[in-house]
């Protein structure tokens, strides 16, 4: 399991949950099938075998709040361990996906005999809240402009493959999904992303995005520069 | 440990790390005293005894980002589980403060005698996971107006003195502060707070703030249904 944001150099040593959790059941998701629904009640933890995931909200105002994308060999489901009988968030195959679910009981009796998985949890999820503390500064500091390349950067390091020429070929995420993401209307998101692709930092059609994620982090670095 | 996030019918039992964690090293930390720097080794998880504890961060772009003010009985420093070898946040004694500490070795060491207490982590952590997640919500989906009057309803929840007329009596938190929470300039949290002190809503000079939260939460609700 590797991390975005870590680097070799800041991260000395990180165990994989994997290495303590025995197998369990395996269910398969459709493209936009649903996993669990907001308000749902929700007491598994999933481990995503094959696919990407997609976590989001519905806000008090109606307007819809994306989460992140998880991709293979990540967990979602964490927030099962709080006990909560409601899902906070809804969860939904975002490409085809195959999953392993362990109920949360199941879990917790699993770190009473093997309490190296929690330490691996513990990681897992600090490193997850580590993520979001990153976005709120994104969210509180950067203007829209930024705040959408940082996104595609991420996305594109998280979700992308990354080609012999350097570019990162991904599936396509809509204008009106990445607006759910950095906080705007699809509108906003489109005419960035329409000055970003004249920029060459990308092109995108229905099919796919092909990314230039070093040259958009140099363009982002300069920008910061500037406005410093 | 309470949480201002759940209420008791999401939550059905939650594990105290405290009943798990034996006593360790107390020092007391003077009001403004850093008690570790951005960048700086970090290896410890702290427990307030007494007192509040401010963690920010600065930003790429020198911007400042208050990641949370937490109090007496919430743990911090939990970052160090990651085995980062640098911390990724500032933490300083916002009031005079008094803190258990533990090495983080010592944690782990203590999770394989005691798993209990990584379940206990999980969900107390998990808990302030989900916190940055509504955070995000509000940042990605509220107008500045609503952004601060939830800053200032959670404020109150988590750090204020309710008295016997439903008021809440806290310490001042400046402008300054409150922009680096809420995302904006000091400047606009100053005409916002304007705002909501002609409103009623609060009562604040340079010793302490009086906020009147159920009638702001009111005003919110009211305000969510208008938007709608």
């Amino acid at each position: 399991m590797t991390s975005s944001s870590a680097t070799p150099a800041q991260q000395k040593r990180l165990i994989d949950p994997l290495a303590f959790l025995p197998c369990s059941t395996v269910t398969e998701y459709k493209k936009g099938k649903v996993i669990y629904e907001y308000g749902q009640a929700c007491d598994a933890l999933y481990l995503i075998l094959s696919g990407t995931v997609k976590l989001s909200r519905i806000g008090d105002h109606g307007g819809q709040l994306l989460i992140d994308l998880y991709r293979t060999e990540e967990f979602f489901g964490d927030l099962a361990l709080l006990n909560r009988s409601q899902a906070a968030e809804e969860a939904s195959a975002f490409s085809p996906s195959t999953l392993m679910i362990w109920r949360t009981a199941e879990v917790e009796e699993i770190i009473l005999a093997r309490p190296q998985l929690a330490i691996a949890l513990l990681q897992t999820f600090g490193q997850r809240s580590l993520g979001f503390t990153h976005r709120i500064e994104s969210l509180c500091l950067e203007p829209i402009e930024s705040r959408l390349a940082r996104a595609l950067i991420r996305f594109s390091d998280h979700l992308g493959a990354r080609q012999p020429d350097g570019s990162v070929v991904m599936e396509p995420l809509t204008h009106e999904l990445l607006s759910q993401y950095v906080g705007t209307s699809r509108e906003v998101v489109t005419c960035h992303m329409m000055s970003l692709r004249r920029r060459g930092f990308l092109k995108y059609s229905r099919k796919m995005i092909v990314m230039y994620p070093d040259a958009l982090k140099c363009w982002l670095e300069e920008k910061l520069k500037r406005e410093n």
